[in-house]
């Protein structure tokens, strides 16, 4: 009796609107994880020869750079031996070493360091906090800065969001929503007009944010609309960040 | 008569609900001002100074590198003349301004340049982009790149959006939600430890991603905490990432 008791209780289980929650979920999952691999492999495509080509071209830029001045050097002084070419080239690279070190540390070889936490900086750095955009151009690097941005961004999050709502709001009255929905045809077609609306309004303002962008910071179009996307969607890469001067 | 009646008209727009709307909006955005700028205030004495002596430190390591450099080519053949220290400084500049040129474009002095864009990787990028986190240590650098960059999030990141609601839904359903709330002071208090308590929450599975962050990435528990915070929230600076080896 227990055994066809249990057995009831699991055939209802697995009828049960339960399985085809969890089915849809892992439906769901699945169909995310195939777009993102697929999206991987395009990414990984288009943009990894590209970067082999830059890293060479560099590569190659240095190298010549490199003999260059060690060439110079020999050069300077025919009673140099033989062997020196070696040791100068040894003794380079244990400074280019030390160099490299400096730079990882921010301080550039051949211009002056800048330190970048002013107070207009740290206001960009705030805002990048607070609409979790986060470009992480400059980001916190001592240990109290840390716990400081943690605590702001705690309450200053949903600050930000009820702000954003708040504004957002009035925003959303001015749009004639009940008029244009009169304008839309019914059924499938609505769904798919609703969101190439909403497409078309997404894009073209990030269009001319891309303009205003372009004209301020003198970048290409392409350049300053990827930003402005970038941006918009909070994503934040910081590759692209607005020159602060 | 038409005076009258446009004074009336304001006078009923100025004590309407819209300008009590307005007003709160304001107060509202001004109480987000003040908090950014103070929070800016605060970023930038927590950082400022570590960053200057950073920067410092740097710089002199650097220069008493290069001096040991061209100490050690000088010492080497007593014959070279005075000024060929300068003329040996003035060869070194140019190469150095190549080489920082070189690590711009990724090509390290010390070490082979490591290519970025591997499967792995670009699989990390993509889980960055439909998360909006966009930690920005990889991002496309190609016209093509940026534009399937944007497609790519433009579709994905409402899927994952949906997805990441379709999983919380059972994990919410999980909670006696009931339950909690009527252990749950009445009133003013409520509110309180409302907070109190999905703020421990939080903090609880952050600093048990922290634990694991910290074990599996060999770093201090409070680099950890913090990379879980940046991450959960999708700030995302890229500042610590995790190793990818």
């Amino acid at each position: 009796m227990l055994k066809v008791g249990v057995v009831g209780r699991w055939r209802r289980l697995v009828t049960s609107e339960w399985v085809n929650t969890v089915r849809s979920h892992v439906s769901l999952l699945a169909l995310l994880v195939v777009y993102t691999l697929l999206g991987s492999k395009i990414f990984q495509v288009l943009e990894s020869s590209a970067e082999k080509s830059r890293l060479d071209e560099a590569k190659l830029r240095l190298s010549e750079a490199r003999h260059g001045f060690l060439d110079s050097v020999e050069g300077m002084d025919a009673v140099l031996g033989n062997g020196e070419r070696e040791r100068i080239s040894g003794l380079l690279r244990k400074y280019e070493e030390a160099a490299e070190d400096a730079q990882m540390g921010g301080a550039s070889l051949t211009t002056d360091a800048n330190p970048r936490w002013n107070f207009p900086q740290a206001v960009f750095f705030s805002a990048t906090v607070l609409t979790t955009i986060g470009y992480g151009n400059i980001a916190p690097e001592t240990a109290w800065g840390r716990v400081f941005c943690i605590v702001f961004a705690l309450v200053g999050i949903p600050l930000t969001l009820t702000v954003l709502a708040s504004l957002g709001r009035p925003l959303v009255s001015l749009l004639p929503v009940a008029s244009i929905e009169r304008l839309l045809p019914k059924g499938r077609m609505k769904t798919a007009v609703t969101i190439l609306a909403t497409l078309s309004l997404l894009v073209s303002f990030l269009a001319l944010g891309g303009l205003l962008f372009m004209w301020l910071d003198s970048r290409t179009f392409m350049e300053a609309f990827y930003f402005c996307f970038i941006t918009t969607t909070t994503i934040g890469f910081g590759d692209i960040v607005p020159v602060t001067d």
